[in-house]
């Protein structure tokens, strides 16, 4: 049935507690949000998910499958939010695991405006990684991050984002930072022939989001980093309907709402919901960096499914960062595959000479 | 020193982690993002969280307090989002448990633009509780939602809300629904001589919400249900700047991010940040309910947030639902005091005769 969404979630019961009683519970709470007795009969079945399969998986743990009318979630991304992991994220042992999408849903989300060929087109670069890296730490003065810009961009590195706790602070505010360092860019790529991008974090207050995003654009930048677990995820599919500019996702607060047992499986989160609601590119802290969370088998899953066939929807690029060690570079883009943007920061900036540093990096990434 | 944001964690050890390393890593990653080294002097002491305290609670568990650069926010609600629970979000074993708000803070996010007293005097009542209820299930057409208006306006409710699933369905389309439900309540109002308030829910896709808050205005609302945990928490900011309309906020996926031993505190997250961002009524799953994990403690910090003192911000309503049973509300008068919005909905439901039941529901908060 094409109408049905079909989600799984992993629960866990605690003692006494019936797993039949929490699976319809479940599916009580994220539609009709009353007691049976009380939904009119000819409502129920429209609006009320069936339960699919109940399964143990192990002690007091269980498989549950629902069938959502998708039509309940009218067609809006806030309110698909809301039916997924509403309610229910307020009671305890449910963690939202896997959706399969209806046709209708992929298409009101609809994905990435560029995908991974169009950064690629954007960077004029074909079938290698890509390099990132970030301008930091926050505190340093407008001409000192464009300073580091001007060696980045010298050094080859595709693209330069601001530090996601780069806003509007008084030390930099955004509109002097995001000229200063576009110009930077701009001259260097003169410079060199290249086409690395800087991309500016618009995150910012509803309002304020809108206003730095126009600045991006006409300042003629080309991608932005957005927080969107801080914005509302639906800030994404705004931006990318709104404006021409690639979107980097910074996972900022998502690891709020992972937790082993509750929350919603990171790869769901990170490598798909973003990827629909139309990141291009999908920041998450790689395995052996200082993100512990987060295991290989983890990012494997979330690369997966920003690269996999998801209907018609673009396949957008993992963004693996986090603590990775530019010295490590070899090792991921052999692991990784060339559809990958290496998120590199700490790493450059400890060698000290970041032109340099950059260089090698890119060396790398171009199999020099 | 008043330029300082006091935050506390509650940090958890695994096996062989240092408490010390933990603290320092979550003051860096909260801030410069880099390691120690790779901060430039005149910069670290203006931008890094200095370790206040660092203290064994129990077993593993330690309280972890930090001094923040206020400047660091930028003033923007964001990024503190971003600074307090950011990226130590992708980390394990970290709640953030409290906040000393500074003047400037307190001052830059503002609270409620109608607080307890304005909306009191939306609704002409005067030191008793108020009551709420919901049009639920999804999937009813408007004319049966509108005739429940009907019923319960005439039955004395004083703020009925859609339910927080119900959005812009083809079932019931928001406009259509908005005005049939507002007509519904001006009728009632104008035979009984009462105040009852329609509150559509305005949560929607960004873009969106602007059109339906200012729909909800138009058509003479004086208040809005919205799912700040899923629109973004600033659109409340947003709200409370742009419109003259109180707000209700609803809880939906704010359970995401309280584990017990990561995420942040409900009675933090509810009580304090939903008020200081503007919501002039926040709802909760009241003990007793249907939530178990919302236990009488945790509702009795909620309360307490929500109304005490705090610089010049306005007091909110606390709005217990979630399960809360018509036949207690003596029960729960009396424990809660006046300040209070109690929100039943299937209970009422239950009983059949909707402006029977409402009635009853309004002469306990009456008290007659």
């Amino acid at each position: 049935m094409s109408d049905v969404l079909r989600v799984t979630y992993l629960i866990t019961c605690r003692e006494g507690e019936d797993p039949e009683d929490k699976a319809r519970g479940i599916a009580l709470e994220q539609s009709a949000e009353l007691p049976s007795r009380c939904i009119p009969e000819h409502v129920y079945d429209q609006v009320v998910p069936r339960i699919v399969t109940l399964e143990p998986i192990s002690a007091g743990r269980y498989q549950l499958v629902l069938d959502f009318p998708e039509a309940i979630t009218g067609y809006e991304p806030t309110q698909l939010i809301n039916n997924l992991f509403g309610n229910i994220s307020l009671k305890s042992g449910i963690r939202l695991h896997d959706v399969e999408w209806t046709p209708k849903l992929l298409s009101a989300l609809g994905g990435p405006r560029f995908g991974t060929s169009g950064v690629r087109r954007l960077l004029g670069a074909d079938n290698r990684p890509l390099t990132s890296t970030a301008l930091k730490p926050l505190g340093l003065d407008t001409k000192t991050l464009a300073g580091y810009c001007t060696d980045f961009a010298h050094g080859g590195i595709d693209l330069i984002k601001d530090d996601h706790g780069l806003c509007n602070q008084a030390t930099s505010p955004y509109l002097e930072r995001l000229q200063a360092c576009q110009d930077a860019v701009n001259e260097a790529n003169a410079a060199t022939g290249g086409n690395s991008l800087y991309l500016p974090n618009v995150t910012a207050p509803r309002g304020q989001l809108e206003q730095r995003l126009e600045a991006a654009q006409q300042a003629g930048c080309k991608a932005v980093l957005i927080c969107p677990f801080i914005t509302g995820l639906d800030a994404l599919i705004w931006a990318r309907d709104n404006y021409d500019l690639a979107l980097m996702a910074h996972p900022a607060f998502a690891g709020a709402v992972a937790g082993a047992e509750h929350g919603i499986d990171p790869a769901l989160q990170l490598g798909e919901i973003t990827r629909l609601f139309g990141a291009d590119m999908v920041v998450y802290t790689n395995a052996e960096g200082r993100f512990p969370t987060y295991d290989q088998e983890l990012c494997d899953r979330i690369n997966d499914r920003l690269w996999r066939p998801l209907g018609d929807i673009r396949p957008a690029l993992p963004t693996p960062g986090g603590g990775v060690d530019a010295a490590r570079a070899p090792y991921w883009v052999e692991r990784y595959g060339p559809d990958v943007v290496l998120l590199i920061g700490g790493s450059l900036y400890a060698q000290g000479d970041l032109r340099a540093a950059a260089r090698r990096l890119q060396d790398v990434v171009e199999g020099r």
